[in-house]
């Protein structure tokens, strides 16, 4: 049996993860901007199976279950009308998890993320019987490990952390939060350090930030955990996109998001830096998250493949750092073959009537407010409510 | 049986292409750039199967088989190791490409492109030769028509269409040349009455320019032709990157060309107005090339919904304009799900230490020579001096 | 006594012009943007002989009398209130010129430039009778040579050169022009052609685009005159801002005119480049219009230094090629007197949030229509009625 | 008598500064950049009084005279070969202050700067003699009061202010720093504290940064002495450049200083913007350095015109927000008279190939010493060692 999760970051090796789904089949066709939700695994296995091997072919060590916002309140939420259950979309998404990581070397994890049950104030009891309705899959189809993602306030991931610990098998907990802190104001080193208090053998961050800011807030979470003489492992899985002008609430409040971003997503020769940085900096865990493709995840391969001792097998498709053009008939495409000219590459736009940053959109800020009056067409629905409401909250508590 | 190529045209309905499969499949992890060959459709069908699907479910009437630079010469020339024949490929990419568009409404269309043999001044008939070889798989594998795609010489692609003509199916003939003309000089209006003499029934242009430089071009074909008193359907398959800094022979000359060519792709809302300017200018036939992903083609479909009558499958996955922006609990997300909004987007790049517009790098410009002169690595291969001696002979029968 | 303007050019000289005196004063305080008017040289005389003598010290060869726009009609209709008469403006004018261009090797120069009689369709008698008035104080006050610049349209230039030949004077013809020609759409060629035959010994183009835009419009405009087997001169005195995003009339269509067009300002290396390619397409007198400062023209003189055999006196102000820097305390700013550095410097614009290029508003484009309309408030005045009128005369005649 | 410094700032009234003299003489060719000395001011005494006018004419309250880098350690270390005296150069840049404050209700300011003295790490006598000599010039000279002003280190500017306050007059303190501190890491609010406590009665900053950075800077320290509890007025003279990219030692480090600016210069609407910001800062003194023109100054003079009570003299010649266009023939020209049209715009660079930030180039920095290291040429003059060595007592000290 292979080894887990735990028996190689503990014995120093790096485990590579995979890319997001949500955009990477948005883009081909299967999940739908919005909603985001995964009902494909029932209706279109085909199309998630592919994905899972091309990221398996660019060499990640982990197939996530494609189990994003398959809890029922979202589902139900996201009118989510297929008359699937989230059951039926866990289970499938376990089952094409385990089939293509049977393929290689690599572990299936089933995973849970932030529900609006608790962003409408639901009780820690309600909102905890949400997680173990998932978690009850996971173990049925027996994942290797489990992971608590893409959570915007570290109360609503430790929660999940604590109920995904009753099964017994190692878990995982990654934030959607930069060097700010989680929307409660809490700083990374203080959520990490509550989420390996809560039992958490892996702590990190995805999504909502580009590659060099994610990296930074790991950094400041293990310096936290290391100086509360605690011990824990550290992943990232930022975004493909390039967010320098990000507030705290992450690509979300770019107003590119999300059907613009494309002049924001990163080179192959952006990942090479990116696993060399996370590497560094001591995250053994690096994988990707929205705008990932799989030729994102090849690139952090080959970068570490020093490190881990072999290429992935997509290699075979790629030349090294532009090894590929060596025999283009013009000598100046040629003379792109070399690792010196993509790692000062400066890639031009090609529009030039755009700018090179926008400004995020937010509450609370002058400008938000006022987008707000403007867009009186954009009433407060009940959903809406809750979250001001729970805000109110929030601020008075804080 | 359903109608043919020319039966669609005729009847003045819009014929939607697929995108290009070299690029989509390198970030996949199953062609490697540099040689571009198509042996995936032998070692890797599911990915090759996959990927015509999601074109299809995205609106595409053209599986075109992946048989771009499957001819003996370029393969050997390429240094194709894997022992797999031409033919081999070839036939494995009609049945692919048949197999899917079984599943809708989607003719099977055999290409060839510009050869190795062209360039290295091979004669007439050993040029042909090569176009047949293909040409016998698709006879056999009875595809719907056939394109030649991909030439920068008129005259190589007017051999071309000779040769496919032989077979009584419809030609439809498609050069990567932009507003200057082919290489040799020729205008664009020239060409494609050289094309349709040949008997092309369908002229355009593919590749190497950006959408709107494309739709120009194809312009200038039709007038060409109109105004020599000929008749021709019109076809064009853009790349999906902006490219308003190229020169005459396209994105191969920008510095990002082909491993940093992010930040200019397109959005779908790019593909909006691309197709519905595509289309008043009469061309018909509408499609992709290097770029364009599943949710591309389904933006051209959506933007020509009105005149075709109907959606894509893909759309029940994509709200119109944003429409699926509607439920999200931020105020100023919700204020995105409209058209006007995406229309007027301009996206930030993220990128502020980038430049906007790149200086194409070429031959015969002083600044092409000294980078040829600092990269001395780049020797002439024999394959070059072939080319050189080949554009001497342009010159001086010029 | 100092030799002529045509002395110096028929001897192979080149001649330096001055910046434009109207942006400058703006910036400075002493002319208004909008009327532009010159009534400086009567209320303000110490602001204007200063610019004069910065230029002088600049190495500029000509001093123009500052009475750019100073025609009675002109002055009348931009509501110049002052009670100061457009010949008390053109004598003042005159006179500061002439004393500073006395400290220095320069000659004095009166120019006459476009009215608003020509634009409402006043008669040609009418149109002559204004610039005769002008002349008449040129004439009186003595000055060297005379210029018709700032004409949009060739044919008020041409009769603006008749009546200023009555003087047996020199006179330069330079339109505001670029490469697609005047605003009837005459072609640079044909209209140097018609600036010859009119009397005009030297002609070229002044304001409104780019240095190398200008550059380019004065070469054709070369072609035309030696293809028709005339003989003249040839100047050219740009805008001292980056303006490759104008349509055909120009910087002031460009939405950043006049108050925004900083960040296109030209560095003094811009200024280098300009002043090698005037030269080397055979251009000797080399100036500058609106947007120039001093250092600019001294960047001018000083690219030319080889050719003149001098320096401008401001020079001994001014490192070449960064020189200053040799004992900077900061290595990496030492590191900067090189002439290697500041030729390939890109700089940046330290505004990430703005774009490269912007659109141009016009006439007659669908855009430019929409904006009319949005923008009520701006309602037709006489003066507008009368262009408009010119306009459709235009273009029936076309 | 006019009421001075501190009566109008006792008075809540708004002190305008002038501009920086330094910058905008270079660019009239009376300034050498690298040594930037003053001596302009016997050689070239029109021109310096022409630029006092200027600003005057703008809405200045201020004069400073023009003895920046005029003490007599600088002039000789910059190889000032002129054989005028320190002395002659601070006497004279003081009667031309004088001269001009008189034509209107200005103040005569004498200053003085940071010396290589202390650089090159010569005792606290020696430093306060340099100071003692060009403040005896200031007192013979009666100016209304003094300013240190661009100093890096806050213990040269203690120094400074102790001998300026021998004089009895007033006594304003600036250094040329940004929200980082000064030079040795003191914070701006104990920077401010030490200046108050040396005896200076205005605080703040001038030079090495953008307005918003400068107010963001000059709150800090007004916060830090109102902490502390102590009183002072507040000033700030910032860039006319956008430095969103500088490093804490600002825009020298940038690639772009000081040949290349230009695309950063702000426009007179960014001036409103600074001019409002700085004012509800709580910031009376509010003028520029380095890069302003009088139109910069004459922006801050309208925005702040309704608290002031009137325009300044050179508004005579500026419509409000752009009103002079009210008039302009072209429709789209007179839509831009309008104040919300200027608030609003971003204006473009016209420069598609050059990015919007730069990498400030620093010592310490791996990119700055592998700089270092390409530059053998920069080798270590006297002065650069003095530096170095400073530098590293400072990091032995700290």
């Amino acid at each position: 049996k292979a080894p887990g999760i735990l028996e190689r970051l503990n014995a120093g090796e790096i485990v590579i993860g995979d890319g997001g789904f949500v955009f990477a089949l948005e883009k081909r066709g299967y999940v739908k901007a919005g909603p985001w939700t995964p009902e494909a695994t029932v209706t279109h296995p085909e199309a998630v199976r592919q994905l899972h091997r091309e990221f398996l072919r660019a060499g990640a060590n982990v197939m996530q279950a494609f189990t994003f916002y398959a809890s029922d309140d979202k589902l139900e939420n996201r009118g989510q009308a297929l008359k699937i259950t989230g059951a039926q979309i866990n289970e499938a998404a376990c089952d094409l998890a385990r089939e293509v990581a049977k393929e290689g070397d690599a572990l299936v994890a089933g995973g849970v993320a932030q529900t609006p049950s608790y962003l409408s104030c639901k009780s820690e009891t309600e909102v905890k019987a949400i997680f173990k309705k998932q978690l009850d899959v996971f173990v049925k189809k027996n994942v290797d490990f489990l992971i608590a993602e893409y959570f915007e306030h570290v109360e609503e991931a430790g929660w999940a952390v604590q109920v995904l610990k009753t099964s017994g098998k190692p878990v995982a907990a990654s934030l959607c939060i930069g060097p700010e802190g989680d929307m409660h104001g809490v700083s990374p080193a203080e959520c990490a350090i509550r989420l390996v208090k809560a039992g958490a053998q892996i702590v990190g961050v995805n999504c909502h930030f580009d590659p060099l800011t994610c990296v930074k807030t790991v950094k400041m979470m293990k310096e936290g955990v290391e100086k509360a003489g605690l011990k824990a492992h550290y992943m990232v899985q930022p975004l493909a996109y390039h967010t320098p002008d990000c507030n705290c609430q992450g690509f979300i409040d770019l107003p590119e998001f999300p059907f613009a971003l494309e002049p924001r997503i990163l080179t192959r020769w952006d990942m090479h830096q990116y696993a060399r940085e996370a590497y560094n900096a001591g995250i053994h865990y690096i994988g990707g998250c929205c705008g990932y493709e799989p030729y994102h995840i090849r690139a952090v391969s080959e970068e570490l493949a020093p490190e881990r001792g072999f290429l992935p097998a997509a290699s075979e498709k790629h030349g090294l750092w532009g090894a590929g053009l060596e025999m283009h008939t013009k000598p100046w495409v040629r003379a792109r073959s070399r690792r010196e000219y993509w790692e000062n590459i400066r890639p031009a736009s090609g529009r030039p009537k755009c700018p090179s940053l926008s400004t995020p959109e937010s509450w609370g800020v002058t400008k938000g407010h006022s987008d707000l009056l403007q867009h009186k067409e954009a009433t407060s629905t009940q959903e809406m409510k809750h979250v001001l409401e729970k805000q109110k909250k929030v601020k008075s508590s804080a």
